[in-house]
């Protein structure tokens, strides 16, 4: 039988945000190759004789070069086990899962995609503070702030700093000081609302409601991975910690 | 004890695409506000005793207007009940989800979001293409091709029209000639890639890959919810039909 890859977006943190597809992949799986910002509660969820295998970018002592990572998908496909690449998020939104996924075509390893909640949604959901609204976010738009040490990110500033639409800027929090002061050159407003939010949909969710002008000052001292938000409809944002639950059902065979 | 209202991303339409949170909120509510969107599959995993009102704007005789479902939620909950206001993707991306929250917080009744997988996330798995991608699509923008009849959508097309990002226009069939027309006018090349998926994640969902030249023709014939996705990392897009199911493993309890 031949192996084949699930590129499987894990949701973006809170366990009950995986969706039943991804589930349903996940119980199936021979061998899980997954981020290190992918809880114990998530790969609980694979079978105790799975294979775990960490990648983890973060708080690891080692990580694997991305094209480690491709190989390694290949490998294990072509001694026919189920692979699940278990990424926070969306696979497909700042997770390099296209580069995963033409490996394994280069390879002629079968490769399927399952769509995963990203953070930002996360995060305006927790926020309650929608990415678009009529009147003062016609557009939503998802950047990374990553860049080489030393370097700002390569991003298009003029149309950023358009009023009227919202811009998500993820791994931004080291760059956070750099972002707004080019957005703010650039001629968004100082005024305009932005929302931090550290750990979205986790249990140690913090979120902080601040403007433009004061985003790199709000957003020193955190750590964690972080979403940085502008836009006017920000301006519905709600500071503070973790979402509710939804109690007190449970769902049968499925959670705990 | 005091209703409340939970708005909840149903997904782009495969019923597995649900989060578990979703389904956990369905399966308490005592009714069911739902757009035209949301499958029976779907609304099948509610209980059989909660009352369940259709609010479509599409294929329907009557549809709502917004401050009808607004001033409907809100009663609802003052009548004690739990009530699931189920949008197709997530609440918070062109769902105008902001709104009813915003009616919520006004009226006082407790509100919360459980977000979705949007669309756009669901068309980019199926067709194997990246929304991001290193070295040809550093941005992500989410837009509407909504506009009154007649009319062009109002859009910063020099702003969507610089290479090396996708863009996503929802809602874009009926105005995709004169959004394909103005992206080329502000510069965007002809040559760039482009997909249109229909039905996005559901059985009949239908995905062309065609170019930013041929778009308007592609979209002709196509009667369904559609995207329209233009970015040269669409370059990697398999047109075809409805994505792999994960078989042959169901979820105890939920599924079926």
């Amino acid at each position: 039988k031949a192996g084949r890859v699930w590129l499987v977006g894990a949701g973006p943190g809170d366990p009950e945000l995986l969706t039943l597809k991804a589930l349903k992949a996940l119980q199936m799986a021979d061998v899980v190759v997954h981020d290190g910002l992918v809880s114990d509660e998530v790969l609980d969820m694979a079978p105790a004789k799975a294979r775990r295998i960490s990648v983890a970018k973060r708080k690891s002592r080692h990580s694997y070069a991305q094209d480690e990572i491709n190989r390694m998908l290949v490998a294990f496909a072509r001694e026919g086990l189920e692979v699940v690449r278990l990424k926070g998020g969306d696979p497909f939104i700042f997770g390099r899962g296209g580069e995963e996924l033409e490996a394994c075509r280069e390879a002629g390893v079968e490769c399927h995609v399952v769509p995963g909640v990203t953070a930002a949604l996360a995060a305006s959901a927790s926020a309650g503070a929608p990415l678009t609204h009529r009147g003062s976010a016609q557009a939503v738009t998802f950047v990374t702030g990553h860049a080489a040490k030393g370097e700002e990110p390569d991003l298009d500033w003029e149309a950023l700093a358009k009023a009227n639409q919202t811009v998500v800027i993820y791994m931004g929090l080291s760059t956070a000081a750099g972002i707004a002061a080019r957005l703010m050159a650039a001629g968004r407003a100082g005024s305009t609302p932005a929302l931090i939010v550290e750990n979205a949909s986790r249990g140690d969710e913090r979120r902080i409601a601040t403007t433009l002008a004061e985003l790199a000052g709000a957003a020193e001292g955190l750590s964690g991975p972080a979403l940085l938000v502008v836009g006017e409809a920000m301006a519905l944002a709600k500071a503070g910690g973790a979402p509710a639950a939804v109690q007190p059902l449970k769902v049968q065979g499925v959670s705990e």
